[in-house]
């Protein structure tokens, strides 16, 4: 299938980018990233057009970045700027391709369409993980050996969580007055899948966060919002049972899927928290948290299921859906109207 | 080339299963096996319905295995029993294929076909290898990277033991009267590869074997039996030249073939012997010498084979045959003409 | 594409050769290599008629070798020339392909294709590394995942040498007398890429081979000759400027490139040098240099190459071409038009 490529993709952090180049693979096209003297972001195609060598593996100079087979450079559009060679005279052909980059909310976002398309405006607001004051944020990047929906729909569906993430959810007896309240909305291209708990027992996770005495039951909400093309941000907290969501501690969590191939996925996450905002211990214990969850159960998980899918097109294999399938399934409907619409328009080179 | 599926192949050993799920391929499908509280053993598609979670990493609750990833549960006859979502309703679609089990031999039975054909007199006679008075069994499970008919060309065809496996034959000159006497036997679908060797220079393995004193010189006799698809019996054993068979060791072998894919198998073997049955050392040596012989002869030289074959089709490449071929190619026609019958009745799905 | 056939490969060096069989895969077809007692080299095709085993996993017997799965024989014309089975008759089919094989230089060449054509007279002639007085030669044999032409197109372009091996070159700025001279050469079907610097600051490599105290600048040849397909020669040596040649060291390369599939070669490499003979030392030194060189910086970028590549039809791509390019872009044309002819006269078996 393809991908959505007028959208704004996470490409990786802010703070990864100096001027040793970073060659990550998007939408399956080779990219060279890295920042010039004068700190702008550069985002060009990471394949020599000489002898198709990888430029991620090569230097910057001088603002450009200098292949590392032969020598040719090429500037932040894409041209070759000097060629070593005889008489030093550049072909004409002596190009890559440029993508537009925007450094927002310490992310760095990439556009893999058509340049004059590239709107900052439409990326997508995820202030919550920006560095500020009153808040403490972490971040990763893991790789993932499968199709990007398929992790968006571990996502939108967090009925999974009690049976793949025990921890986060505790177990034992649900008080008599337990209620689960599930939503899906809509809004023009952004999908809400809300989740609420009332009276749930505390979970071990926001025991941990909870400052002072945790009570030993609690709400808790779990608002995922959904941009396309795989952008996800989940506004997630427990508060006093009816109390306001500030009495009890929020950890807004930005997840940042970026296609790598057909069959493979950047997933970039980011972890906000408004307590116990100075423990570099807790930093290391919800990062390696989030990683080995991640990884050991989540990413397990879907690896497998990709595997006895053997397909990326989930619906020619007539799923069963569930009620918690819904958010999912919108989400799927969007992206795949969306993309029709932009191979129909034709602006987009496949 | 498609498989037989209306037959028994055995899934494992009995004692192998309990109410922790095994997950294995079988004929290219998924399977997840366990036994209930009752004692049943049970056999059903390996895949959930609904986002395809490999219910072999799920747990068995009330006799039945609960999905991993969202919890629904399926029964012993594939259809799901309990939804835990939304109002619990169970969607009409949410069933997996059931697999016909019968235990019998100490050996798990399965039946990949249809179900109503299902007839446990069809299943090969392997009682040798079962637990019972007189005898001590050992047994092994090993993965073998190559088409199920090439470890049954292996086994129909002895006459590769004394070039891949000196050690079980023996090395120095043959007695003058040295004999060997080869038969091919048919009698409806099962096929005999039938050796014997009279007046043979006594076998280090035999050696170990031979209750007391064991003779330089003896005959040996190794009658394979195949039954389709791929369910071989050993009867092996050496005695003393034209004595009868009982006054030496016998080890009736069976090598129990299940194909996971096309280019993998499943490698059950279990052996029998009725000398030095208490010695656990004996079984220690025995059980890896079958191992380490299988592995790196045997298993190796297939591999090899298959390698340099480039397709699974033997008869596209116009082999030379010799006159030892005969019993394998013999097995290999039987089978491909059940196929082609199985395939024209049209009753069972590819 | 196809290979190139009717020509000359190097299959390894001389002292490799023993009654041991030695298996390698070239232009796609297994071959096993060995010696016989009266000391002829033999190669044939590597794969069984009967049950295509690897005869490279058998022994050498009576000039023959011997199946290792079930005993066949075969002689140095590919012919059976032993059954040990049943009566001993030879089926007329069993036999393997016999490839003509020739010692020179210290070099196996071997002839993949129409025998009646392999015309000795027609090996490159590398007679600088065969072991002779006056001379030290050592010796290596790569393995590179990449189609050979991508190494002859790196060998044949010495202009990557500053970007991809700093250490040979050395660095720090150039004379102002400093001058490159480069030529591209054709005879008949042989292409020469002849590069010669003038005031070149002296490199730490001839700095080691210089025998007394080297200048800090000399002059540098490094002409580099092609042989289809694939056999290339490097006379190589810095020497005082405008002096003679001879009062520096020389080191001649070469450079044999073996097609052992489409997407993978054989290295084989070999360099004399005519200073330090006796060094043991300066032997292992260089020797790791060589291989640390290739796998580390040229191997490394060719295969990045061919990854980005994903074909190997380089003009599919529509390189950008410089200069420097001319000498490999000419052995590429040169050699499409030999394998073109070959295929047109259809004497050869693809």
């Amino acid at each position: 299938m393809a991908f959505l490529r007028n959208a704004w993709y996470c490409a990786g952090w802010t703070d990864e980018l100096s001027d040793k180049p970073i060659g990550r693979t998007f939408l399956g096209e080779p990219v060279v990233m890295y920042r010039k003297e004068d700190g702008a972001a550069v985002a060009i195609g990471g394949r020599c057009p000489h002898r198709f060598a990888p430029l991620a593996m090569g230097k910057v100079k001088d603002g450009c970045i200098e292949c590392p087979y032969h020598g040719l450079r090429f500037d932040q559009t894409g041209a070759c700027s000097h060629n070593p060679h005889g008489d030093g005279a550049i072909p004409k052909a002596a190009r890559v391709p440029a993508y537009p980059m925007v450094e927002r909310y310490d992310v760095l976002w990439i556009w893999m369409g058509e340049s004059s398309l590239a709107n900052p405006d439409a990326i997508p607001d995820v202030h919550e993980i920006a560095s500020q004051d009153g808040w403490r944020v972490i971040r990763g990047h893991l790789p993932v050996r499968a199709h990007y929906e398929l992790i968006t729909d571990n996502l939108m569906d967090l009925s999974h969580v009690p049976y793949l993430h025990p921890f986060l959810t505790g177990s034992g007896p649900l008080p008599p007055d337990f209620q689960e309240i599930r939503e899906l909305k809509q809004d023009g291209n952004t999908v809400y899948s809300m989740h609420t708990n009332k009276n749930m027992p505390m979970s071990p996770l926001f025991q941990m966060l909870w400052n002072g005495e945790a009570p030993s039951v609690a709400d808790m909400r779990a608002h995922m919002r959904w941009d396309a093309p795989s952008n996800l941000m989940l506004d997630v907290g427990m508060y006093p049972s009816n109390g306001p969501v500030s009495a009890g501690p929020s950890i807004p969590t930005a997840h940042l899927l970026t296609p790598e191939t057909e069959n493979s996925t950047h997933y970039f996450w980011a972890q906000a928290r408004d307590t116990k905002r100075d423990s570099a211990e807790l930093d290391a214990i919800l990062k390696a948290g989030i990683s080995d969850v991640f990884q050991n159960e989540d990413e397990k998980m879907i690896v497998a299921c990709a595997e006895l899918m053997g397909t990326n097109d989930l619906f020619s294999l007539k799923p069963v859906l569930l009620p918690g399938d819904g958010p999912a399934i919108r989400t799927r409907r969007v992206l795949s109207a969306m993309i029709d619409k932009e191979q129909a328009a034709g602006s987009v080179a496949a």
